[in-house]
């Protein structure tokens, strides 16, 4: 056995035992009854020991030397052994004694946040916060020595490899400038056309999971592969071969319940993709969050609220949920569904300004890391971030810096994945219609099959062969480049 | 931190993976799609890999004699390093070649016997059965050495401590004299009754379950801590603090789900009350497969089943089910759900010919591993058992020799289990009547609760501190003695 196969074995226990986690992170989300909570907990920290040992284990860093000493021609089986590296050297930068002290204070910290953002009472979680960024910036260290990169992209690194805030900056920067010009047009030529109705209720959450199901499965997800379940927090989760995506269902609207069913459906394709020869192996795996979020959201923004679809799907709702036609045309469905608003919270955003809330976000963790930014003056910052990017200001804290469970989750460098996730998207659709000339066609009979093949071959099928920029240029062409998000953007709601 | 500290540690780790396993065999059975099947195969053999793993490492044993030399006044405590001791001992007799050669020759010859059983074709399945037992014979005489009992008892065992094939072997040689002359009486007292009614269907399958829901709850297992969910085979599984029960409907007959819901009711009532303060310690476990199965007989059999609680369900049944309301009277359905008929099939039979099953298997296995019985002889040897326990002579082997899984699967030595469990409920039944006089009263009024109260206390909060025959003494003031079964029979179907 040569060290690359030891180590191919040992990823192989280490991503089994991993989707054993995953399958019970589910179904906490979905099956678990609340008595069961503790022993999950319990559950999910040995399993996350064992894994770390089998990553930390003394074999492993020779088996590495010995690996990367003999080398290999096979393009995937060298990304493999520079992912299991990677993977070592994230894993062995950080102390134990750091690592734990980071679960506790996040733990803590999300406690708090809870009953912080209840109240909107930031300053009662300004300690708690100011030890999980004070914690994290000594992971940032860590983690940055490690990798040769810096703190906060280090960070970022643990999210979305291939990719650093020097990459985003200036694309974040030319959105801005975009936006300050576009949001208002968009508005203008919205506040021209006539406002959407909305169908009328109730929706048996039956039918919706029914028509949900059957959604799914003809945009190419297997029954005898995936489930859909409900959850308070809509998610993809399970593993390749047996994918589990949830959702909730409002009784008075089924547009959450479906378009967010199809937004998982487009991540389980995704992980559906993932080239199986390489199971079980880094290389094998989606190629960050930022790429599956991509993913969803090409499935969700870019396919699935397109006029094409919208004139396919616009007369299947009517008949599955019947009433007043009206409502039910697609071009009202398209103004319903696709609508502009200036708003606080960042999961309630249209995708024309959500990425500003991202862009708040992205300034203000750099500026937490690197110590420009006090914790007790988030506040303040926030607010002045948010009008300068939409001109609106939060009326209190819960509406504002309170919002997001990440940072006081010590999830930091995670929140531009989203915008990098739709800008990819753009730019993904506009490759795939160069590439797929009957794309649109075919969506206008409810067929997503050309999309999904094209992405099959350019995204899935590559799993982690290639970091986020590059396998955006192998795939469209260029690095990531908003262009196309933009281009989207105005086609959609500026003409 | 003494070498018990370090013990106790590791055994709640073990148990917690195993937990975590217990999790995954549940989602397997009730929840997985298809596909799911492989990746699940090779995440339970990691589990269990990782788990023979901890329980084996070299610090184990050193550990064990430091505790050992140590000692303890506390029983508890004492009991729990004994059971760590036997634990270890089970783990370490067997060598790692022979358990996976078993793995492979058991899943073979599962195989074969599913295509064997469904063409009646005994002698396909003879070699892969025939290398079954011969493995299972080498793995008995390992665990014989090391646990000092008989290589059978050695095997028994595995699924059932503190009793041995000396100690059933009487009480099944008095349960087979008592059968002689009590079936035909049965029979006859059976046939001067009118025949009962079936109420008819259907009963939609949500009703069904509504209504098992809504017993299983009343019989005291809590919504918070339990699930009950629907699969091919009905079980109990999960974990203490998160139980969760299968059935399946049939939309013709409610009985089936009815009495299988109140049946793994019975198990989860056991895994619910077992001594939390010893949780994931092996004393905290149940005491055994036998003592499991009591606890599902005594709610299922002894109490579900008679005339008191019969007569509460009788008016809930038709007010739920409605129709002509006959077949409903308590008195009918008594005749119905208690029957006795001699026939081929073990898991159909009542409970007064269970018995017969389990004996003829007992002996038959035995003799399997000692080498008095030629696997190729089993048929003529099957068919001549159960001739001579009910008079009668299965028509062909698949309703013979073949019927059951277990020894195909290479489980020899848990048959006795059942009835030992079937014994030991009419033994607990006897002394919890004694004990708690308003018990059969309350159970006419639908309440188990004296009688789950009284179990709390002599069995489920005892988890493993005596074995089967010890806790049953403690608890009856008597070891397994079948007269009080063969009391409640008479009783039962003879008067």
């Amino acid at each position: 056995m040569t060290a690359y196969d030891r180590l191919a074995a040992r990823f192989a226990r280490i991503a089994t035992v991993q989707e054993a986690a995953a399958m019970l992170g589910w179904d906490a989300a979905a099956m678990m009854p609340p008595g069961g909570a503790a022993a999950r907990g319990d559950q999910l920290a040995v399993l996350a020991g064992l894994s770390h040992g089998l990553l930390t284990a003394p074999d492993v860093g020779d088996d590495l030397a010995a690996a990367e000493a003999a080398g290999s021609d096979d393009p995937w089986q060298a990304a493999n052994l520079r992912l299991m590296r990677h993977a070592w050297l994230r894993a062995t930068a950080v102390p134990g004694d750091l690592v734990e002290a980071q679960a506790r204070a996040n733990s803590a910290c999300e406690k708090i946040w809870r009953d912080a953002r209840r109240d909107s009472d930031f300053a009662r979680v300004v300690p708690a916060l100011a030890e999980v960024v004070n914690l994290t910036r000594q992971q940032a260290e860590a983690l940055s020595s490690a990798l040769g990169l810096t703190p906060y992209d280090a960070l970022m690194d643990g999210y979305q490899r291939g990719i650093g805030a020097a990459d985003v900056a200036p694309v974040f920067a030319a959105y801005r400038d975009f936006l300050r010009d576009a949001l208002p047009r968009a508005e203008e030529a919205q506040a021209r056309r006539a406002a959407p109705v909305r169908p009328e209720g109730p929706f048996p959450a039956e039918q919706q999971e029914a028509l949900c199901r059957r959604l799914s499965a003809e945009a190419g997800l297997e029954p005898a592969h995936s489930r859909l379940d409900r959850s308070v927090h809509p998610f993809c989760g399970g593993t390749p071969t047996d994918v589990r995506i949830t959702t909730r269902y409002d009784e008075a609207d089924f547009a959450q319940a479906l378009m967010g069913v199809m937004h998982e459906t487009g991540h389980a394709l995704y992980e559906r993709g993932l080239p199986e020869a390489h199971a079980r192996q880094p290389v094998g795996e989606a190629a960050g969050m930022a790429a599956h979020e991509s993913q969803s959201l090409i499935i969700e923004m870019q396919a699935c609220r397109s006029d094409a679809y919208l004139g396919w799907l616009a007369p299947l709702l009517h008949q599955t949920f019947d009433g007043d036609p009206a409502p039910y045309e697609a071009e009202n469905l398209g103004r319903l569904w696709r609508r502009v608003r200036r708003g606080f919270i960042r999961v309630d955003a249209d995708e024309m300004t959500y990425p500003a809330h991202v862009i708040l976000r992205f300034g203000l963790e750099q500026a937490l890391i690197t110590g420009d930014l006090r914790v007790r003056d988030l506040p303040g910052a926030w607010n002045d971030g948010l009008r300068d990017l939409l001109g609106i200001t939060p009326p209190d804290d819960a509406r504002g810096c309170l919002q997001d469970i990440h940072w006081y989750d010590g999830a930091i460098g995670y929140f531009p994945s989203y915008t990098l996730g739709a800008m990819a998207a753009a730019q993904l659709m506009a490759a795939a219609r160069r590439a797929v000339p009957d794309l649109d066609a075919a969506l206008g009979r409810g067929d997503l099959g050309p999309l999904v093949g094209w992405l099959r071959v350019h995204v899935h099928h590559r799993g982690s062969l290639l970091g986020f920029n590059d396998l955006l240029h192998e795939a469209t062409g260029k690095p990531l480049d908003p262009a196309d998000f933009e281009a989207h953007l105005t086609a959609r709601y500026l003409i």
